[in-house]
């Protein structure tokens, strides 16, 4: 099958490091397309960035319907996940998402670390109705920079976070943010719990809806779009929401 | 105080539709300043629709940012309404957003009713919230291209769903969508509570927050933006991502 | 318009205090009125207090009925809020309530600060739907009486008080007690997000409501009361009781 | 041991009906001792009269502090339960709210049936807590005087009204209004789960917690008022707010 | 009336210390019959052991239905609570859910402190559907063992413990797990706030439920099982889920 | 990868659909173990009978400690799924739980349709943390024995009741019961939304969990047992509580 790694934010380098951390993950026959928004934010931070990227990605998406067999969007905040969904003629994962799923799969509650603001993380785990599943988030003052700098510094705060979240009874901790990917293993030595990699557990979540071979919704919001016109938008997009 | 009522839509007639009801609701030193994007979609139906619209709003606002003292959002699903909060540096509300905070003013909890599918709304207002306030939600099956054609169709079905909400417990109903706007003195006569139109509603929100003259957050994820880097996207949104 | 500010406690000074800051909001065509309860408590710090104040707030209201066009309950606790909207023939807000409404316009989530126990604050802001929105509540050690005696050490405990909520995630905060509301201007150059006032809130929102002229519930519970009869209640209480 | 039946309302026939149910359940030592306020509203049907009926409450209850061992709060909307509580040097219960925790022994969620409109007993539940184990609520369309003129009507919309709330998932339910408390027998004949009285639960909750023999709280909210002054209160209720 | 205390561990010495409690809080006519299963976890600590549990407990239970008037759960997890209470023919009571509903008739929010993990005790609270009424829960590093060698040690990180969830906003404490019953007198000299023992609330609430001589649910997942096969199991139990 | 497919009840043609289920799903490596409780309930249709059936279930599944993968416990109630996650050295899912979960992929809200009783399924999902995206629950009046014997009236129930949960907002459908699952391609034919099935989804995620190869906790309630004592069970179960 065909899979997807869509990343949210126009840095081609973030796009590479999710396909490859897709490509460890991924199962015998599966390919991992990665691509890359030619429009938005160079990196998305804060509200606004998660907002504006919603069109350059999901023109992205449009551009690959009915050639890909699967989405995951690599982006920690899950940008458009709902309208991807029900955009795309094929399933589609938020990487969080997934790693948060998968939590729920390993235990009562779940944390969640990432580097600066936790608030639009709570907003979108309370989105995917999984409240009642989280025990506890910590962000770092550091930022991905900071990661590249002295990963050294980023690795011993974040110990620090996780050991925090699992005090708070965190049975398992969600890594948010594509630049903790690679650090995963190296934090799971220190962590009590184990830990989720958004973009390792989206891959196999895919796998599954894929193979599952579920239909749409035929009704509902989920429908996909019919006959609805646009103004200004690429073809592909444009073609999506007039259906048919 | 001058007030930008923005449509998220690229249909001129909605924006005139919204700026004439925001015009109806101003106190006496308010001037409308109504806006349309350059681009995206023609009406706002679907959740894809939604997401895609945010880019274009929010490139609107970002061009008038400086020049108006508050921001009515006139698009049913407050759309990009955290991200503009975010970025303006003046006050931004939502119409659906508004009406919903004056039904809270009004008695316990409230109903709404639209045109369409309910799940998008009963959504958005958990994301504001205020789940614990909502007492039920109808939509008819009919669209705005109906309430054109055959308003009278249309306001005897909607009698029935604001009496239905009314009857699982609302003491104030929500008017969801700017179609529904101009009916609101019809329905109002055949209801037995009070209805709200966000656009009246989000005017005087906004009057309020602008005389309240409130400074903005200078931490948290509602903090301006500063330094972020764009790929693409127009000048004026461009320099508001990048602060300063 | 003619704005009752209503006090519930029977020290005449709190009352001033808050017509000060009610006139300090109101607009160009907006009087204040102030009232205080014939009997009650003194100051309304404890459960039994709040619940007693109810009966001669209600009087106090009663004695107006018809001569305002809406009434701001001036205590924090929003005492008998739900009563006095389903009695007075125009439009009720508290002014706890109102400062929770306004900060949910300003960001994600709110925080509180206030003198003494935090608890009746959460159940007070939890009946009116919005714990969703709560980031945190902070009570300081200290009195109304010390903040008359030694406004500087309440100042500077505030101040971090607010540092605090704000950390716990609160984009704007709620200044909960009359006795806070002068003090608004100081602590707003100290904190991080906007600060709310409950009587500038209540002020304008009742200004939004009176002008947006909406009708009374006919049905359910907020529907005025009919034929009700009472013993030993003020002649004006009962009439209102009465109804017809 | 003695515990004061205190009715909220000024009608003495139903102090007297609430009495003579409490006697009925009570143990061999209990005795029962019923109040009636000297003023407020003559039925407690509406928000308004709840709220002005605790001070009567208040007052009655005070008149008896230190000579009784309990009080049981004979009033379907717990009336000033929480001020009782926090004001009282006895334990204190409700009766609906007594009827709801005793509900909560029997089943997985319960419902509750009364006459008029059931908002102020779905709050009343939040109130408590225990929104998530109410099934439903259902209110005929009747009074009480009709359940004295034509008690066979009354019974019937009754049963129909107790068997849809066990169609919705309802274990036990229960009667919400002393008008009911009669026909619980009756009622019960006709229904697939147990029905619950507050006046019998809150007998035996109360001779319970006099058993316990439980400390007051020494802090927080529900501490003893202490030197609180007053207004134009009643001797014993002003004494119990000076405290010492 | 004849009361069943049973224990869900199969140790001897914990039930004789329970029964003790029981016999302490009984009414006069009350008989207090202990039993221990005859197989299972020695102590219950944890998810596995309290699964396991159940087996034993409801054979054992089933070997005394019809000769006891109520059943005891003398176990602080509650073990089998919702099965057992559809299984016997008589009320059924879990010792934590019986502090717990009597911290509810004492204030606001309560707090619950135990020895070890208070992830099961936060479950088995949002499953008795209070989880709005918790406040804070607190586990101290130390075993019933601890408990019988240094009770001085472990009472005061109790004392501390129980500080905590005051401080946090308690208004009542649950002591959670047996060992902790025998403290009660000593650690609430030291406690602002009442502390409550299950053995005796679930005494006293069993004594209220046989008293109100309420009927079993003849519908819904609470009736009463009816012709289930099963196979291996005691005669007993085996015989209670035919029914008949 | 070997998964063991564990039946909770006795019935071994149960555990027979359910592992061939699973066979139809596994992918190309993963073998499919089945195994049937010795003792316990025939069929698991009552809170009773899920409570029993746990001992059961997890001495079977001690018995495979070690020899096994992954392990789906084939039983619609997710009976013991914390135990047994706690209990295993390898991943443990429920099929409602995983079917659940997958839901969570497709949409909104999921809807669940079973035959009997709702009231457990919903206690089930709150416990899984996922009320919040719950559209709503049927239970059609029929048994399993039904939809051996007439399975198109069975089929024709169904049908209805997935139009009902789609029309209350599901953009999902879980199918509740073993029973169900060799009807799903039937029902899926005549449903709007996608149909899920437990034992397929259980083994896909069962195949992510065991591929991801993710430590156990190593503190925290779900840690492994260690040094707990036992009477009378079986030696594998006993020796996984000794732990070591």
């Amino acid at each position: 099958m065909r899979l997807l790694v869509a990343n949210a934010n126009t840095t081609e380098a973030i796009t590479e490091l999710c396909a490859a951390a897709a490509r460890g993950a991924a199962g015998p026959g599966t390919e991992i397309i990665p691509a890359t928004p030619r429009f938005g934010p160079a990196v998305i931070a804060t509200r606004a960035e998660d907002a504006i990227a919603a069109h350059g990605l999901l023109s992205l998406l449009a551009e690959h319907a009915g050639q890909v067999d699967g989405v995951l969007l690599a982006v920690s905040l899950d940008t458009a996940l709902e309208a991807a969904r029900q955009l795309m003629p094929c399933p589609v994962v938020g990487m969080t998402e997934a790693a948060c799923l998968a939590a729920c799969l390993l235990g009562g509650r779940f944390g969640l670390v990432t580097m600066g603001s936790v608030e639009p993380y709570r907003e979108r785990i309370a989105r995917h109705g999984l409240a009642p599943r989280l025990a506890a988030l910590r962000g770092i003052a550091l930022t991905p920079q900071d990661a590249v700098r002295d990963p050294q510094a980023v690795a011993s705060q974040m110990d620090a976070a996780i050991a925090e979240v699992v005090a708070e009874g965190a049975d398992a901790v969600v890594l948010g943010g594509a630049a903790l990917a690679g650090m995963g293993p190296r934090l799971q030595r220190q962590a009590a719990v184990p830990l989720l990699d958004g973009i390792a557990c989206g891959v196999k979540l895919l796998e599954m809806l894929v193979t599952l071979r579920l239909p749409r919704s035929s009704t509902g919001s989920y429908a996909p779009p019919q006959r609805r016109g646009t103004l200004g938008l690429d073809p592909a997009l444009a073609a999506l929401l007039r259906g048919g």
